[in-house]
């Protein structure tokens, strides 16, 4: 596919606009690139450059139809079915995420991203259900991960077992990860890791203090 | 100053440059691009490039003296002193971050970045500390920010009070932002606002499930 080599920045913008979408569609019916791009905080020029990668959206004068962008999107994104997927390492914060997440998926129909499985090597979990998700052993990743399809995850688990957890989820098929496990994953084939290293991203906001 | 033109994307590398660094610093005197690029995930091309902004950080055929490139960077992301950073919404989410930050901070000594500041407005929290950090009501925002010189913070609050909140905490004096509420803030003045949307990154990396 083309969409291949589109780069990181351009696909990160695209849940901006879609959530800008979702804003006005009961309001309007289309959208410039100009209003989109305010409400997205995008500077008008790139979301015309960013949709012209994905083909012939936008109108002359008219600008883009707001149900068919976003169903296009949601295409591109792969938001158009439910996705499942899985949080490994119920600690603090894998806990505080989990319930994030599943009041998110309850509260927002177009949140089509479902948590359907936790992994923790508690024994006072494994077996238990939080908001009724049940919990597994780390070493049922390679049976659990197939047999409920999952396809992304989310890493919550101390730094030194960061790598192999990253390893054994890819190796049961996930194909994205969220870690935020203050590492950098070195996950073999071709698997999209993203991290979400809370530390790496105060450091860089430190950047603007000074500004 | 002249960084202020320089793009975020390149801000975003610097603190993974620095960690390589941090990771180095015992084992060996300098650096190539090429393996700090290897290390950081990032092209030894892109590295030379990102560096080049700051001034003549290499040496042509001996590489960066890890050093101080080391110092160099501290500098520019500020992170040569302490910084503090308060956090409001000390809910499942901002309770666990607070713990998570505070432990980074605790056992890491050359991370800066200090939380000294909890708000939020539940009664049984206001008063109390979290690992020692003293949690105030956000109408104390406007004295506690100047007081204790914070200059970022975390937004960890409900979607329907985090503009509000962000307004709060810019009008005290915060200069940079990462919120974690799922909505857009219109921050006036020269604040710098990253968004650390959970559903937004998991979208985005839906992507990646199809490439």
């Amino acid at each position: 596919m083309a969409w291949k080599r589109i780069s990181d920045a351009v696909i990160r913008r695209l849940p901006l606009y879609l959530r800008v979408l979702e804003e006005v569609k009961d309001k309007q019916i289309s959208i410039s690139s100009q209003e989109l791009g305010d409400m997205a905080g995008v500077r008008p020029a790139l979301v015309r450059k960013d949709l012209a990668w994905f083909g012939e959206f936008g109108k002359q004068g008219v600008g883009y139809d707001v149900e068919f962008l976003q169903d296009e999107l949601r295409k591109i994104l792969h938001l158009d079915e439910p996705i499942h997927m899985a949080l490994v390492g119920v600690g603090s914060l894998g806990h505080a995420l989990a319930r994030y997440h599943h009041r998110r998926f309850m509260e927002d129909p177009i949140f089509t991203i479902k948590l359907v499985a936790l992994f923790d090597v508690n024994p006072n979990l494994v077996g238990a259900t939080l908001d009724s998700i049940p919990i597994f052993h780390p070493d049922e990743i390679a049976a659990v991960v197939p047999d409920m399809d999952v396809q992304m995850a989310i890493i919550t688990v101390p730094s030194d077992v960061a790598q192999e957890t990253g390893v054994a989820l890819a190796q049961a098929g996930v194909k994205a990860i969220l870690n935020f496990a203050p590492v950098n994953l070195e996950i073999p084939g071709n698997v999209h890791v993203a991290n979400a290293d809370l530390s790496l991203e105060l450091q860089r906001l430190a950047y603007y203090i000074g500004t």
